[in-house]
């Protein structure tokens, strides 16, 4: 993969106009200082040193994203579960900010775009994506202060990501709840599959489910199984909330 | 020790006054929402329900508070050693954020004597006091928020006891320090050391540090090495200032 910041290596003021209009997308907020988010994206093979000789790279921001990640969502798990036991707490965190977990949240942000490295991203692994996802979030909060990065927690992996009963494993599998709830009231409903082509060329499969003849979820993922938990997973939450607000 | 909450235990509003006083003199503000504080100094042992039939004891506020200090001390060592990498900043929070380290925090505040239990406090060992104190961080950050916290966390722990130099090993003693520094600079120095007793009645050791007559720092410690390295740590960073400001 070609990295933004290597495609416009020739034009310093175009590079730099191009990478905070796709950090600005990333965060849904404009950077007050972009020199953050450049170190949160540059990666140590890059060999940079900054304005005190120091090295340029994103892992002392890794650090902080990290325990500004636990801090933000020890607190919301805080509130959420008022029965839960320290104990629990304490597992219910580890599962949320696993190694796998914030690579999947890094991937599907598609940060590695913006990484500035020697070696090709690819080389790195998987990891690469949970590291960047955690230096951004250090970078917010240099930037714009706890509450933001609060705000950017919520809005990226708490909303998005934060299942609580699928965490607990009292939900396997959103396929089968929405099948059970079908037959119980005698809907009918089908999941549509079709293959579909990302952005890099990677084969990735698409889901509509349908229930009645109306569409009620999409999803995209990369398996059959994954797509149609994914829109499972979508309806069962869309159905949630309708019940919520009456 | 006979907790302040006992005493009052047959005047409810009289107890919850002294118990807010108390708490406000610990924290330095006044609290907005005192069942935070209450929590926080309540042993399970006391095996009371809140409103919602919870538990009410200070376990849950223990992982939150612990997650708040981690991730104040973490920003605090990001910004005060740009040449720490990740390894580094990692190992000094442990340093700053070990059980011992808390333990004594929690005792010089002396917060047991709020506690809350059924069994007398000096039966749970020394990690009470640490305990305690990270419950207490958990109870700002619900009734004040993030700032407010840090702002605490700042005075009560950074500027008292974060030593960085010293935390690394590369101050083994104050008092050399000092000694070396007198005698390269032809200066006089001498430690009085008085003893005295303390508030509970406990052995005391004070210390005057004078150089060329004048005395430089004053402390108070349970031993009279304690004392000195104290009273000569308080010159140091004095003279640091002085320096700093020329």
């Amino acid at each position: 993969m070609l990295s933004i910041r290597k495609i416009f290596s020739k034009s310093r003021s175009l590079e730099d106009g191009i990478f905070f209009g796709a950090v600005e997308k990333i965060l849904g907020f404009s950077p007050k200082n972009i020199d953050f988010y450049k170190k949160a994206f540059t990666h140590r093979s890059s060999n940079i040193l900054d304005e005190g000789g120091n090295p340029m790279n994103y892992e002392r921001l890794e650090f902080l994203g990290d325990a500004m990640l636990s801090a933000v969502i020890a607190a919301h798990l805080f509130n959420e579960v008022p029965t839960g036991d320290e104990g629990y707490l304490t597992k219910m965190r580890s599962k949320i900010v696993s190694r796998e977990h914030l690579n999947e949240l890094g991937k599907d942000l598609n940060l590695v775009q913006l990484v500035e490295s020697k070696v090709p991203v690819q080389h790195f692994g998987d990891n690469i994506h949970g590291n960047i996802f955690e230096a951004l979030v250090g970078a917010i909060y240099l930037d714009k202060g706890y509450d933001f990065c609060k705000e950017f927690i919520y809005k990226k992996v708490i909303v998005p990501y934060v299942d609580i009963a699928r965490l607990e494993g009292k939900v396997i599998s959103y396929k089968s709840l929405v099948i059970e709830w079908c037959q119980k009231e005698k809907r009918q409903f089908h999941y549509d599959i079709f293959e579909d082509n990302g952005i890099n060329g990677e084969r990735l499969f698409g889901v509509k489910l349908s229930i009645d003849e109306k569409v009620i979820a999409k999803a995209r993922a990369s398996s059959k199984k994954k797509a149609e938990e994914k829109a499972s997973q979508r309806a069962y939450f869309a159905f949630q909330e309708k019940i919520d607000k009456k």
